[in-house]
């Protein structure tokens, strides 16, 4: 395999996570032991900031914040939704990386984001243009296919045990048989994130909070909700229950949803939370409910993030590079689970357009007969993913994170019109 | 003066807060120090507990349940908003003191608890009862009159500071200058919480989210604040918005609530944050609004909480205790901030009937002139109070928290109807 000597860009693309920019430290970490790179540059807002040539140089960054990536929430990079549709687009994509000298591209992101890196790497070949392309997995939403789980899974998961159980101290000593506490948390089309507050309860003590979690998986039966209500409260002197955003009936209705969608067609969703308080205030007289909405707020909680999620981030990164200076192009980078023991993880290689277009769904046999709480295989996949607390520096009270000083490198090409 | 003897009774009442266990921790560690305390008990949710006899041996507890509750949420012994109202709710609760020799009684509350406290200790001295009653401040809300600052209100403010900083990281990274995200935080007439996430601010950058903070003290006007984050918008690539529950407008009207009270009149609030977000989403063409709404997750959210604040919440119980042996009742433990360079605080005393008819506002002149910032008066007042960081441990990646064993002391009078 011949050598190839060029430039790195880095882009970041989608929703972000809490360990998002771990993942750039991985990359530039291992770039910088390479001979073969030369400038390691980074895209501002993913292909945004490629069509507007709007590139900084992460090898000129300091040492301090490129540490402090490790621990920063919000993609660093910036990040984007938009959606390279026209012929124009792609062309323009590979005038710049030309230009620049980009010769491997690392695009971070989910599956919307790997069919686009999976795009301009089929581009490049088709061209003749020498560009190794390889994804990095990213999304809370750990909806990848053929990667184990997804960085940024585990440290949404970890958060929102950490809250639940927090939160059912609170409840414990306010209930008097008539609480019924809601957490409506993120998950459009999967319930791993939901089922990941399973996470709150005690080894052996399945009747610890959450004592009902609504997935999109099991279609929602207000009779059945209401019931599961009512006996948790009779047996307990509080229900708390956690509800996925994506929460839809037999007939796939969401039970609260705007009529908005993003750029990729995906309905905005929220409201399931209140919509289900509304239900059970509504039915179980004398009840009193109370509605909490993390929101965004919990893929950006960095400050409860898991280690073990902030290093596979990294590793993740790391692992991009050495694929791409050993000739691979067009793959994903994947977390293999060892068969061992103990927890253990290595890297993997997968194609692009096998990720772009698939789902890993939760599996059905993971959840209980009783369609709202979680078995043993679940807690054996999710459990090692949240081990382990990212030590993030404090000044004055509050977290430290990174602020990349965003000068652009100079651009070469006239001024492209999005 | 002379020694006292007899048992000791622990209650906590209201709304929990990250810190009140550390009060009940202050307490048991000081009143372990004095001969003339035989039994440590504690009630089950407050004055419910003594109507009840539901009370449980803490000294009885092991020593790492009593040192957990130093980071532990939510109210250990439970709480209420039962509100003493018939003479024999009163005399009952002298029956149940007298049959279990109650001699120092130590209530962690708010306003409406210190006057709970004070009819206790007022009944017990007109029936010459030897009874030392003193209360030890608890709030998230910062409201209590004649103390610099209450236990609870450091943790809250420091997890809001936290939240809104890593929100604004991931924000920044999404935002194209059209994103508004709201986060909507507790709050019922004062702003201090809401004021607090100005925290979030590193120093010398007041364009640093959070971007606009509306508090109850300032009438809210849609006018003026569609101008606001229009402005913001302009400047920034989003706009970042602390709102309080309880904001209102200059008719006095709240943003938006249900016509639900509680037990003492107050109303529920809630909904604020999608109230404004539809507001700013039907008058601003283009933009995205974001809502979050913690809800009861910032109250509990100890993994996150003050060192200070905890520390203070220690120290105050222990200054209870101290209080009662040298004589003291019908009195509340107050902080006094040291006149220090440096951060200092000492315990005072306040007269319980002081405390329960008072509420600290928030000084007008600590805010802005624009009216949604907080001045240097302001960050010099809360910047100490959250210096420090909770050491949690973890087990399994998730907090581990204190469980007390909550087998009753033996009843000794007939059972009394609530």
């Amino acid at each position: 395999m011949a050598e190839l000597v060029g430039n790195v860009l880095v882009g970041q693309s989608g929703g972000p996570t809490a360990v998002i920019n771990a993942s750039v430290a991985g990359i530039i970490a291992e770039a910088l032991n390479h001979e073969c790179i030369e400038e390691i540059y980074g895209t501002l807002n993913g292909v945004l900031g490629i069509l507007q040539e709007d590139l900084i140089d992460l090898a000129a960054q300091s040492q301090q914040q490129i540490r402090a990536l490790k621990h920063t929430p919000g993609a660093a990079l910036g990040t984007c939704r938009y959606k390279l549709k026209k012929q124009a687009d792609f062309d323009r994509v590979l005038e710049v990386f030309k230009a620049h000298n980009i010769r491997y591209f690392f695009y971070i992101g989910g599956n919307d984001s790997q069919d686009t890196a999976d795009k301009i790497s089929k581009l490049a070949q088709a061209q003749g243009y020498g560009l190794r392309v390889i994804g990095v997995p990213k999304t809370i939403d750990n909806d990848l296919p053929l990667t184990d789980h997804t960085p940024g899974y585990g440290s949404v998961i970890k958060y929102l045990a950490t809250t639940v159980r927090e939160l059912a101290c609170d409840n414990e000593s306010m209930g008097q048989g008539d609480l019924v506490s809601i957490i409506e948390v993120m998950g459009r089309s999967a319930g791993w994130i939901a089922a990941g507050a399973t996470l709150a309860k005690r080894k052996d003590h399945p009747h610890d909070p959450p004592h009902i979690i609504l997935l999109p998986e099991v279609p929602f039966s207000q009779e059945k909700v209401l019931e599961d209500v009512k006996r948790v409260l009779k047996r307990e002197k509080f229900c708390q229950i956690v509800v996925a955003e994506g929460l839809v009936d037999a007939d796939g209705n969401y039970l609260a949803a705007d009529a908005a969608t993003d750029a990729f067609g995906h309905a905005k969703l929220g409201g399931a939370g209140d919509a289900l308080g509304e239900i059970i205030e509504a039915n179980i007289p004398g009840v009193k409910v109370r509605v909490a909405k993390p929101g965004i707020t919990q893929r950006a909680a960095a400050h409860a993030g898991s280690k073990t999620d902030a290093d596979e981030a990294f590793l993740a990164g790391q692992a991009a590079v050495e694929a791409a200076i050993n000739g691979e192009t067009d793959k994903m980078i994947t977390l293999v689970r060892g068969d061992t023991e103990h927890y253990s993880v290595e890297t993997g290689l997968a194609t692009l357009s096998e990720i772009a277009n698939g789902v890993k769904k939760l599996p059905k046999d993971w959840i209980n007969e009783d369609g709202v709480s979680m078995n043993f295989q679940f807690l054996r996949y999710a459990q090692p993913l949240i081990v382990g607390e990212v030590a993030v520096p404090y000044v004055d009270g509050v977290p430290v994170f990174a602020k990349l000083d965003k000068s652009r490198v100079d651009k070469i090409l006239p001024a492209y019109e999005v």
